[in-house]
């Protein structure tokens, strides 16, 4: 619980998201009222400026850094950073790496906000890769789901990696004391799952974190986990396949019912948890949260009070902690290859 | 269209699955009723007149074949067979073999099912292991997501082979003329995938099927494809999370809306559909239907159906072709290494 006095400072990427530059404006102006934070809206000025002219925003402490073009989804996320280095997420990383922002919250391009965070920040010790997870599903929403397509093809060390800052992101983000940690596989018998998590199993074991064993995809709805660990391939398609089912259901249950039903509005919440919630991007030296590219300004400023609340609790530091100690107990820090 | 004026025999494993033999004695009296089969009933004999005297059966196509035992979930099937030679689901499969039966469906332990077709009737050339999948969304009823878990660790040949029985089960059995098919990754350009999937990629293109890419996990309910091809690993993950989803979702709007909402049966039905479709156990030499294992007596006759169906058009005999002409295309029966 560090600095809980002085305002946080935070870098919002105004020109990432498909609804840029107007929500994420909207959003600061939002999360500057509410969460008493600075606000830098990085990006183009003129842009920025407009939509601020159409918000009341007197005596709000926000601050427009100028940034040259934005990275797209697709493409190679390192290429286009190479070609913009001026890019509103490369400049936004740069705030945070030179202390002028405390944290960082992007809606833009998953694949540039990591890339320009790994590239700026650093990884923590052990890791190759950040990860990327939470809770997303509206029917389980304390059960944290990872990695979700940060880091696909896991080597077992990998996914204890992910296990590690699931479980301290679970205790500390979540405040769940003593997360129960899974690896989510066709089985519960230890011998079940692919060789991935057949190899995994043995180091989940040893690692100190509270270990259930397997978790079979139904029992994600059964509240048997906090932590459920898969690799990045899995994990994306259950992401998108929750949201896709999410809009399916209320779709359908719209065109029978009528699209004002109660039973409508729930089952949005089934989709719109997975689009609104911001996340941490974990295992970098620095406060990186990424949203869903159709966030409103509700949950742009949402996603700046996540960064408040992960600077308040020191979120950083325990991870990097955690996953230091988790890697040594089952020896996967020696055992992961160098490179590759 | 071949044989379709002498009755067919289906054998029934009348042990298998959460209800037996209670459940699969009623459903082979509805099957016989309603399909014009003869149903041969495989298990204990005792068990089954006992369930048998309480129906009206009189004048049906029945008859019991005795077994010893039955193969529960769990463990190993091949060394369960062993050392159960007996069980119903030996016995059943024996019969296929035998010529007895025209084809076999059980809903007991999918693994034994497949373990004692596997060796009872062998496989097509080019395949080590059965294929599994079919339709199973509620709100994408002709999608068919393949394999649900008996592949797993494909290699790209193997994938190959998957989407080969996967069109042919859809133009066959689901009556769709040139089924759209897709690799199933987490972006829809070439490169985006895990490793198996980026090595699949050149080999479905140059399949001669009509290969349309990746398919992202929104996008299975965008009737974007007709058949979507995944490592069995991912499939069982998917299968069994619909369904948890399902069941969660019904209960929860259950308790706001009452349970007899109409909203609550629409969403009932994502969860049963899963659980009441019986699909075809894809690359063995002979006609065998799988269950869910909590299919009461309407469901086991369904499948009991959808085994005629099988038969009529001929659906073994169209999937082995196909499979060969893919796999020939391709050149991955070439580059398929032996044994492992």
């Amino acid at each position: 619980m560090t600095n809980e006095q002085r305002p946080y400072t935070i870098a919002l990427d105004a020109m990432g998201g498909d609804l840029a530059p107007a929500e994420p404006v909207k959003g600061a102006v939002l999360a500057a009222h509410r969460h008493g934070v600075r606000v830098l809206l990085v990006g183009d000025p003129e842009a920025i400026e407009a939509e601020l002219a159409r918000l009341d925003h007197d005596h709000l402490p926000l601050k427009v850094v100028p940034a040259e073009g934005v990275i797209q989804e697709g493409g190679s996320p390192a290429r286009s950073l190479r070609s913009k280095p001026r890019a509103s997420i490369a400049v936004g990383v740069g705030l945070v790496k030179a202390g002028r922002a405390d944290a960082l919250v992007s809606m833009g391009s998953t694949g540039a906000t990591m890339a320009a965070s790994v590239l700026a920040l650093g990884l923590f010790d052990g890791l190759e890769r950040p990860a990327l997870g939470g809770p997303f599903i509206g029917l389980a929403p304390t059960t944290s789901i990872m990695d979700l397509g940060a880091q696909i093809d896991c080597r077992p060390s990998q996914l204890l990696g992910i296990a590690a800052l699931g479980c301290t992101f679970a205790r500390y983000f979540l405040r769940i004391p003593n997360p129960r940690m899974g690896l989510l596989s066709v089985g519960t018998e230890a011998g079940k799952g692919n060789r991935q998590v057949q190899e995994a199993y043995p180091l989940f074991e040893a690692s100190g974190l509270n270990f259930i064993g397997n978790v079979e995809g139904n029992e994600l709805f059964l509240d048997k986990a906090d932590v459920v660990v898969c690799d990045g391939f899995v994990g994306n398609v259950l992401l998108k396949y929750t949201e896709g089912l999410g809009r399916a259901a209320a779709l359908a249950l719209a065109r029978s019912l009528g699209p004002d039903s109660p039973a409508v509005h729930q089952l949005n919440s089934i989709a719109s948890t997975a689009e609104s919630a911001g996340g941490p991007l974990l295992g970098v030296n620095g406060t990186v949260i990424v949203g869903h590219g159709k966030s409103t300004g509700e949950g742009i400023a949402n996603a700046v009070g996540r960064a408040k609340d992960a600077l308040a609790i020191g979120l950083v530091d325990a991870m990097r902690d955690e996953l230091r100690l988790v890697l040594g107990r089952a020896g996967a820090m020696e055992a992961a290859p160098q490179g590759s």
